[in-house]
């Protein structure tokens, strides 16, 4: 090393103490996580499970466990939220949930996304759209030997499965993705077309599996900074 | 009106002479108009017919104008540039073509597009990917009289149809779109979908079937701005 760079060293600003103090736990609780949910938690069996047997459950568990948590910001988009209120029993439902699940579209109108997305959104529907057609061709050679009938309700299906499966295909996913964008937030989902487009978009998205577990460690949390601050001296 | 604002007018800075110079014309000749072109315009029969009755006549047309014109800078991204190249007869373009129009890809990575337009691509392509299941529906039925064949033909244009018109639907597109985006530019295209499109991102667009008549008045324009100059003192 030459004198030189040695020399630098002594212009650094000096610690003011030996001693490094961490800094105090209650500090990351002052700016809580926000975290999007979307339907698909409550309503998914393969997801849902772990809350309860059905959404009303699931939805229910999830208000128990969120009213204990300090840490985290719940929001859900209004269309989103629509969504879920089609599968829940209302009544069952506590007031709270207002409080806790905050409801918030998106900045449409502010937000701007990478234009280079465009090219991977048109080039998937066109590949879907091609699918699709492969489809309903086969659909129709085989209605020679079956019922129309039948071959449409098979088709649908197929032909959904083609176009639908694993893209962004809503105005609901759209809100999901924007404002998990908007608020810096965690999205949790179930959908994978959704994942998918978090990934693009440098959205934060946890394994919707992990939900409870997370919500869990989230309540653990929270009694740790209650502790920490009912030890704290009165300044 | 107080004397404090009054007096606030002293302050404002005085014009160095009483008369009003106009700006010359040359100022405007120093920044050309960027024009970005579609393929369209010399394929599309309907729009190209002023230019020539082939594409490689409407192409050596378009060079000999754009040759007379200062006042434009022509572009096209080199996706459309390759689409151009399959329609017309290679030996007969000179080369001059590669100076006058300028090829270059947009910068997807840096652009970025308005949020809110997601939610209309999204709500398009799902109204005709609900079209085109209809179309194959009808199809299969019609299969239980007709060939299989001769119905799939039919179904195929009609599946096109449903799914691709006015819309965009290419990466060809994309750039068209972008490039006129980045480039501050007027777009030129025969393109139903590309219009639409250029309506909702604030891109200047010209009816394709005015394209030459832009190109002459252009021209005039060039050779005003040649006159003015040799009239001009030298300083």
């Amino acid at each position: 090393m030459s004198n030189e760079l040695k020399d630098n060293k002594v212009s650094k600003p000096k610690r003011k103490g030996s001693k490094i103090t961490p800094l105090p736990i209650t500090h990351h609780a002052s700016q809580p996580l926000n975290v999007v949910l979307d339907t698909s938690l409550f309503v998914n069996p393969d997801v849902r499970t772990s809350l309860g047997s059905n959404p009303t459950e699931a939805l229910e568990t999830f208000l128990f466990l969120a009213a204990q948590i300090h840490v985290l910001e719940f929001y859900m988009p209004p269309s989103i939220f629509e969504e879920l209120l089609h599968f829940v029993e209302r009544d069952k439902i506590p007031a709270e949930l207002l409080l806790i699940l905050h409801q918030k579209p998106p900045k449409k109108h502010e937000l701007k996304t990478p234009a280079f997305l465009l090219y991977e959104l048109i080039e998937d529907i066109r590949e879907r759209v091609n699918k699709g057609l492969r489809v309903a061709e086969k659909a129709v050679r085989s209605a020679e030997s079956k019922k129309a009938d039948e071959i449409i309700q098979d088709m649908r299906r197929k032909y959904r499965e083609a176009l639908r499966e694993g893209i962004i295909d809503s105005k609901e996913d759209v809100d999901l993705l924007l404002l998990a964008m908007e608020l810096d937030a965690l999205l949790i989902t179930a959908d994978h077309g959704l994942i998918k487009w978090a990934e693009k978009l440098g959205i934060r998205w946890l394994f919707p599996e992990k939900f409870k577990e997370y919500l869990m460690s989230a309540i653990k949390r929270t009694e740790l900074i209650k502790k920490s601050l009912a030890h704290e001296p009165v300044p």
